[in-house]
């Protein structure tokens, strides 16, 4: 076993988006209908895939050497295990999932204190009996099973659910009284493993690869022709092209500029480029980026 | 309101192509089957999805800033609106959709002057008749609510539909006698909205980052490599690759040359390249390309 | 016909793959599912859509100029056809699909002799008789319309499946017993079209876009910085780096490296650039390699 | 053509209710993807499948002979066509289809004397425009092309939208204003059809048999044995079991009772049936009643 | 194994049917996704679900005693098996499957006289060769893999192909030339099999349910009340009531007439009970009629 | 609310099921995806949709007058329940579902006492601990949020999943070493509810029409004519045929024999009907059976 890495993957509604990083990172995995055991074009890696609210406890049992789970079911276990790194996986918002603390619309209530006697539901037991703990709060929390935003208009006073946009809990006509935690995926280690060099040195390039590759998904190659003349403004006006490339070009008095930057700012910097005289200014997608 | 911007997609089929472009453009939108008011990462846009035949008219009364439908659309509606630019989606045929005349294959009708007093089904009523009286003939123009192909061979006497490769038509056994209209997607804005100096610039920004991601589809990055004595000669066979980014190499007499040429050409110029003596030939995707 | 090239592309489970491809290559293909003639945005081309299996006897016979196809197949029909090249398709596993000869776990079958007299259940008739007849075994081949995985174990004493992780055999219990072909898809042409001139010209070119396509999802570009005095030493411990563009930057004593590599070996690569001293490594994809 | 009756049915959300209840009356329909003729086993008749909307325009016509389409598309289109008869479909509420005039829940707006000079959206122009006119009313309608309950809380002032239930423009937030019109299902019949005497009598067995049909769906067989002297006070007290068929048991004493009742009536009738000595009762399902 | 049957039934198009089919007739099987073993509850059926193409092949070996498969693939495979009776399974058209030799509608191809020399593409190809043979043509018949219809274009003269309504082949354009075979399902048994006592009476018996929950498909149960006085007129007119049940009813003069017909009179024959003085006419369903 | 009886019904795997049970006993439930309140035909009920897991939780806290659940989950949370009925659903194995004790095939453990010191998973994480206290053994149980049969083979000692067939434990090569709880889908109430007359009642009636349309499905009307002379010894061979309705037919010295039967003998019995002499056997369907 000594040269296999046992690697957790979240089963459900995070899967597909894993794999695809996973993709991007450089390890190819194949999900079979007929096997519970994916295929992975590196034969020092074992997948499995399991829900993403019990890898934290199988990696803490050192049934897994690592695995990617949310910081949300780490602490809903209180799993001892090591946090190897962060990683944002939704494009759109790359807003973290939080859970939230709601309340119909029209209820009385108005902060946790209100909730002394009352009835939670939630799919976070532990999380929210501890945040009452600190509140001071006395109240019963049940498991919910699922669909618990329902039920926070008849059958309980409030729930603690997770959402990313808040736009369901706005379809079910709930309003969010605080927010207990936020939450984003995490690579995390069984300690013993994470002692074993072959398996730290394997979870470290992995987690480099992955990360080089996330990183890659906000970030976009930018390309210009610019006058040398106004080379010094343009990167003095535009400090957020930092450390670009600058290659000669065979037409006198032309340089081109390259750099990377975060996607997210293209969209105001491309009219202040055209503005500085740049021409020719081309926007390129990127697999990896490493620094 | 000052600071926002109220932009219409259309919904249905033209909506997830759209909804593609505009991420491509930096506007990433998340619609939600629980709400009909997606969501977008930019604080200054609303996004309504509404019906292409219905988005000029809102543009028109001011309910929307602007938005985008067909030129189609924008005709039947009779819209009073600012068309601010034109752009193409389908990456297939880059073909426009358009309007037109059909019959049964064997119709006795040659042109649209044998349908004096027949009977016409289609869903653009008003250029219908409006064709129809520019060539002086009288016909019944009735609304069809869809399957307007079938309806050509027993309910009616011709229909006007729309095609983007007419394989539709043949398979429905239909000939086109006369094309009514040409039409592309554009861009349109609410006159008052655009006399507004906010919104104008907003939506001038948005004109070119999607204007920017749409023509990046269309081309593609090429690099290679030429001994510096062949270069001359293989810019003046090619004249496609216009203003090619020159760099000098550390191998002597070899240079690296870069340009941005049309995707649709590259089938051509590579056999020539490489007839010309280039070597390790390279074409790249882009994501936005800005003159 | 003259100016008209008879593309048969498989029909079914490789379909998909191919269109994609060969898009990839430059080549827009729409698929209508109410015309059987699918569009290709290429006025010389005339695609058909027909079974993997059938494709190499339409291609012998001269109804089809050329077309892609398993090797399988063409061995299993015996066509006398052109080979223009062979195209891996597949990205997860790059393994070629294997028939193999198949019995239960628990059979007592440990080698072909085993099976004299018995009776093996195929979609490959032909290359199974011609395989036992090579190895002098006498049995009943007969023609399996699908599900063969699920005979070998009741029905018949063996079977000869394809396979291409070998997991689908896994699930089923089966063992593997032997080899009988490894199979890849090839670009076939018919002999006659082969010799003429303006069709084999047709030919080549589109095997060369489709192989630079090919090459290029097997391949990313990679770029860095590092300091001059850095880069001999890079250079002669990463031979992988083979044939870099070196460019000189403005800033005196750096260069920039920039290469072509398999993206398979990019997870090993990346941590040892950065050991190196590279900075700012980036990978980015690549639509065409041509060499 | 004169043994041939063509007969439309609504393409659709009602086509699979419509043909699943001919079925019932006797005539088996077979939609085909790939012909736009159905098949039906009547040699007499020809199906059409048109959209609901436009059913009536062609029977008045006389492209149909006879069709089936709701009573708002009849109103909505003005046509002159023979009534034949009404026909309920939905199993579930049994209730009619209502054409409503919807505002949301916070509009001043309290009946439709309050919008006078406003806007209003429909897929109902006609009826719309008539009902203003009868109320006094001067108001912009527009054709809705769909979606219309989401445009009321923007884009216009009020809706007039159809339902069945209410519960779709509850869950809009929509508030009903007024009825305009309760439409059901009919099948109607061109005038020169009807006069046609074999044509009138084939409508009018398809009429009988489908009445028969969907009277059978709202009603049930119920069997009980009771003792003879019981006999007359269950029928004095249930007079629901109206014309029951009372056969001899060769048990002395004791009859079976049979008769045909409203499936609404069995949950309050079973109760009863047994407090009055009722036994061994039993419920069978129809396929048809004709009285 | 001697109080097991093994029973195999079609996969595929016709499985679904055949297992409502013999659900009705008292068997109830359960496919699961995860075992190739159906459930089936009765412990002396062991059930297969194989091609239809197959299992007259298994059940002449003896793998199988028994099964449910077509005429035409008993033919096809010549395979020497017991042919227990013939089942109808379609209720729309109760048409049989016509295997039939088909050309283009505007081919010059008239008899299968003009098939001398000819190509033809089949999945029948015994069959064809045999009646080729039979008619004296000599012409090349190639497996088809899929998709024969398209083929009969441009890559074969002919095909032969199966066609239920003939719709598919006009949707083709394809002209029918002949009929080969007519083929309906059967249930046919092993030889051996059929000689063992236990066998062949659990086979029977399974047979005597199938056929009388067939028949029940294609009948129905009809009652109705009429005077005495009409009775023997309405048992004259009306032979298809043959062997109706009278039972008398308490109410004199009266009496219950039931009996058992055929579903397709039903709609000819109601209208002439209600004119024969018959009141109260109610139909209903059957689970199964056996004589 | 005096009048309102509120009703939980399960969501997920048996909802759909149980709507169609209810809508055979007379009530017709429409589930909206806008609404999660579902529409009834009767005012006097109002539908909640809650997972099985937590339906007599909310009846316990009279959130839920009543509701149907299983009795797995009503044990696993000890609600204190009145349970009114219990009802079999599933049509095909009318087998209970089973939680069982399982290990890998392979396993060396053979009874519940071979755990001691063992992890278990399993959803039931109160039924388990129950269960091994009663045996005496000390074991972790973890609680088992999916895909629970997947651990047993790596991740945990011995699962605890419930089962009907079997077929999927042994799909996953799974063994039973012991059977922990029968269950089977239960009516409980509330019992404050329970003790109010008029919900007593409404549910009371409920209970005996479900119960009814239950039975119903299980059982079958059969009708055959037989000889008056044959009749006694028809009877004395076969008491299936219990208490049959023996009816006079006009034909003198004949008979009609109608019974209602469990529709599993029935198999058995037409072949000894029919030895037994009687003719013209029909089976029919029932909607419903009170005794």
């Amino acid at each position: 076993m000594s040269n296999k890495l046992r690697f957790g993957l979240p089963k459900g509604s995070l899967q597909d988006a894993t794999i695809e990083k996973l993709a991007k990172a450089g390890y190819n995995i194949q999900v079979s209908s007929r096997s519970y055991v994916p295929y992975v074009d590196d034969e020092e890696l074992e997948i499995r895939l399991i829900r993403a609210q019990e890898i934290s406890r199988y990696v803490e049992h050192g049934y897994l050497d690592c695995g990617i789970t949310g910081h949300d079911w780490i602490m809903e276990n209180g799993s001892k295990v090591h946090e190897v790194g962060e990683f944002l996986f939704s494009k759109v918002s790359r807003r973290p999932a939080r859970w939230v603390l709601c309340v119909p619309e029209k209820s009385p209530v108005k902060s946790v204190k209100d909730l002394q006697g009352k009835r939670i539901a939630t799919e976070v037991v532990n999380l929210t009996k501890r945040y009452l703990k600190k509140n001071g709060v006395k109240a019963d929390v049940e498991f919910s099973w699922g669909a618990t935003e329902v039920k926070a208009h008849e059958l309980v006073d409030a729930i603690v659910e997770v959402t990313e946009t808040g736009s369901s809990l706005k379809a079910n006509n709930l309003r969010i009284v605080d927010e207990l935690l936020s939450s984003t995926p995490r690579l995390i280690a069984n300690h013993t493993a994470w002692k074993d060099d072959w398996k730290r040195r394997k979870i470290e390039t992995m987690a480099m690869l992955l990360k080089g590759a996330l990183d890659a998904e906000a970030k976009v190659g930018l390309k210009m022709n610019i006058a040398e003349q106004n080379l010094a403004k343009l990167l003095s006006d535009l400090p957020a092209l930092r450390n670009p490339t600058i290659a000669n070009l065979s037409l006198k008095g032309w340089v081109a500029v390259e750099t990377i930057i975060d996607e997210k700012v293209v969209r105001e910097l491309i009219p202040q480029l055209k503005a500085a005289g740049a021409e020719g200014i081309i926007e390129y997608p990127l697999n990896k980026v490493v620094y």
